[in-house]
């Protein structure tokens, strides 16, 4: 990989020089591990003690940030430059179109000229794969899905069966879309089997993480809306609908039939209850436990989900519950002790 | 798909006909996607008012509900009766049976001639797939495996070795069953392994959802009961033993060496440490966190686990605690206001 | 499988035999399926009476134990005795070196004359496996990737591209290591994507569990240190470090950027939330969610954690919360009582 001048890359993010053009950068790292060839960044004041310390030859950084007059590209938003910058030192694999010949695509599928099908993958029948998408090895594609443009979905994911991903979306290794939902009545016997044959419908520009599972419908859809992103390992039941722009973060359950608005922010492992809707702008704390409704803008902690400034502060005080058991009691002593000072009428007949 | 009679349904389903017999139902839907050809289904009172709003031209319901004379079919159970005519309109897609020219078969393995194993599938030495069984594509399944009549391996699934598969049973892409059990002891110096070398037995009708993890024994057999159902992206762990007819909901962790009883149901997220004993029967809200024996019967929430109503009235008081601890300082002050008009005999020499 | 005398096993183990050394033992079983021609082990008085009760010939015992006479091999640590023994009479498989025909490797790949590469596994560009490592049937291995020597992984794996694993590194079916960490800037409009394309190193002795997933970092590295145990379905997010012989119970969570040391111990469930440290020997209770560093050597429990005996205490009043609740009430309504005898100046004017 050749270098690139510092001058090029401020250009590339639009950011203000402030140092030598020409100096040469010849890699991307961060602070802690970046060599004197490198330009590394700053995201605020928390980073400024390591980006002293970094051997790092250059620094992307906010505006007005001290960096002691080293060589350095101001931008407003580092992060959005780091995604730039990043593509210029690891450039994304490019993969030639067309289907590897051990791979089994059925005779009623459609694979467009564009797309990209790897070893040992599997496409059923009557299913679409659009221009520019990429099946990477071992992925299976059951019967009447669809996988939009540009999408590209990693090795060992399974989409079942009814399963449409829309254009741009990204699905990394082992995740499932398309299972059966968790359906059943016990006939007094034993648990008889809802037969579940919806579909699940991805958005355009949704990535999924890693070993997630989004079970299919009964009837009908389950819905990941444009834009949402899902981290590893999550469970989404079926018939929920999530909305455009959701963060859902590692381990989180969402149980059947609710409804996720837009712009929602759940944390690690949080537990969803069937039948809720959370709404749009939510933001639920790690390992919340929802079982009511939430509504749009609402901050929840704890399980049950409290509401924000008092969750926190009900959280808190659970560790103070020992010494409040003990001066509750201390209390009472007292309490007693005046009672019996004054008498019969203060006394216990008295008592509430 | 040609459409049925709405009396042909009604019979289909043993349910008493109000309207039409002869009208023409050519599709089944949720109450909120059906449109005038379609049949839906209300489940109850809580339905209502969706129904009343529902294009269905007619409704599969429970007797009684008043469905302002519109075309229904009523039926006890409506969820029972929805199972058997979803069949008619989604039917289970037929899978010619044999074996794939691209699987591979171990010598030693039997296949028998009625069964089918899918592209890519590879089965191991001395395994025997039974007659109607499935095995999808990408499935591995080890040595010393039995999958029995009729059961459904969906892709992905791994049978790592020694695990045995009862009739009828049902798993869903991704699951591993019989990996190594978590059993190390410390030296001193390192965690040394101890060799997992046990089974996996699944016995008739269960069902395992998307990327769950059972792990086979120490020694002897980590066992899931007949009937019983599990969720995706549940854990089990090695010589745990689950009865029969159990609910295992999503993302539940079971440690190992439990005893899980006939007939329990475990919401979604709860953690049952090791060695413990659930009883037939017990219900164990979600999330809940359980390290004791749970008797037969028993509702248990929360962490530690609770009993059911005074678990369900700790869990809300924790949302009061701030309150409670401001109340309690105010109680301290004013005793202490009374202890002072009181004098020193009630004062604070008199305190507990 | 011929059976091994009794003193040869305990020399085998280094242990004291009490009882005829020619004793022929056929098998070694749990205590509870033992039959007469077996060996089975009793770690303490615990699995005393279960001892009393098996069919076993013999018994592995720590010394001092009584067991009224029965043949045994006395060993200071059972469970180290048991690790050797079941590789007697459970050896494991061994796996003829050499690149299963159907299997998919990439011209620039180095797969060792030594190591074992099974059906439809797929190795790709510039990645090398080492010699005595088995890639089972199905695993994935991406581009730029290393597989030590003696390192087992196990069918449907996936190392995504840039994941090294040390020497005999063990991973179980369906884990996933290298895919994308969870990160993205909000850009007013979406979540925009910070691309993730750093690696993932795993260090020598390292176990992985079934259906885990550890992220590569975003740029830099996400480690597991030398000797770490993890459990299945656990998650570790982009960047995170783990330290030597750490043990990760089943779906555990670890966010981005953590930094976890040297032989802590994490129970089911828990929840570390990102740029966490966490000292060496900490100790983490089942469920605990932690959102500030703990220090080397602490004991946590609860969500928000706290430190070990106060948090016992903390959670166990949980459950006493209702009859809190109703104490204060009642000391609330005494006190008044008793302002109210007093008069004005102790009533309700001169509350707190």
């Amino acid at each position: 990989m050749p270098g690139r001048s510092l001058g090029e890359l401020a250009r590339l993010v639009g950011g203000d020089l402030e140092g030598d053009p020409s100096l040469e950068v010849r890699g991307f790292a961060s602070l802690e591990s970046a060599t004197s060839g490198d330009l590394s960044f700053v995201v605020g004041e928390r980073n400024l003690p390591a980006a002293m310390q970094s051997a790092a030859g250059a620094l992307l950084a906010p505006p007005g940030l001290d960096l002691a007059g080293r060589p350095a590209i101001r931008v407003a938003q580092p992060y959005a430059a780091v995604a730039a910058i990043v593509r210029v030192f690891f450039p994304e694999p490019v993969l030639a179109p067309g289907v590897h010949p051990t791979a089994h695509v059925a005779d009623s599928a459609r694979v467009s000229p564009g797309a990209t099908v790897g070893a040992f993958a599997v496409v059923g029948d009557r299913s679409t794969i659009d221009d520019g998408a990429v099946l990477h090895p071992h992925v299976f594609v059951g019967v009447d899905c669809r996988v939009g443009e540009q999408s590209v979905v990693h090795p060992h994911v399974v989409l079942r069966a009814n399963v449409s991903l829309g254009r741009r979306v990204i699905v990394h290794p082992g995740s499932v879309l398309g299972a059966d939902g968790f359906g059943y009545v016990f006939d007094g016997q034993a648990h008889r089997k809802i037969p579940q044959v919806g579909r699940v419908v991805i958005e355009d520009d949704v990535e999924i993480g890693a070993n997630v599972a989004v079970d299919r419908a009964t009837l009908g859809e389950t819905v990941i809306g444009r834009g949402t992103k899902i981290d590893n390992l999550v469970q989404i039941g079926h018939n929920t609908v999530v909305g455009a722009n959701t963060i859902i973060v590692a381990q989180v359950g969402i149980a059947g039939s609710c409804r996720i608005g837009h712009g929602v922010v759940m944390a690690g492992q949080v537990g969803i209850a069937d039948h809720i809707t959370v709404g749009d702008g939510a933001r639920l704390g790690s390992q919340a436990g929802v079982h009511r409704d939430v509504p749009a803008g609402a901050g929840m902690i704890g399980t049950p989900a409290m509401e924000g400034d008092r969750g926190l502060r009900a959280l808190a005080a659970i560790g103070r519950l020992p010494e409040l058991l003990k001066d509750v009691r201390a209390l009472s002593r007292r309490l007693e002790a005046l009672e019996r000072r004054l008498g019969a009428e203060g006394g216990p007949a008295a008592r509430g």
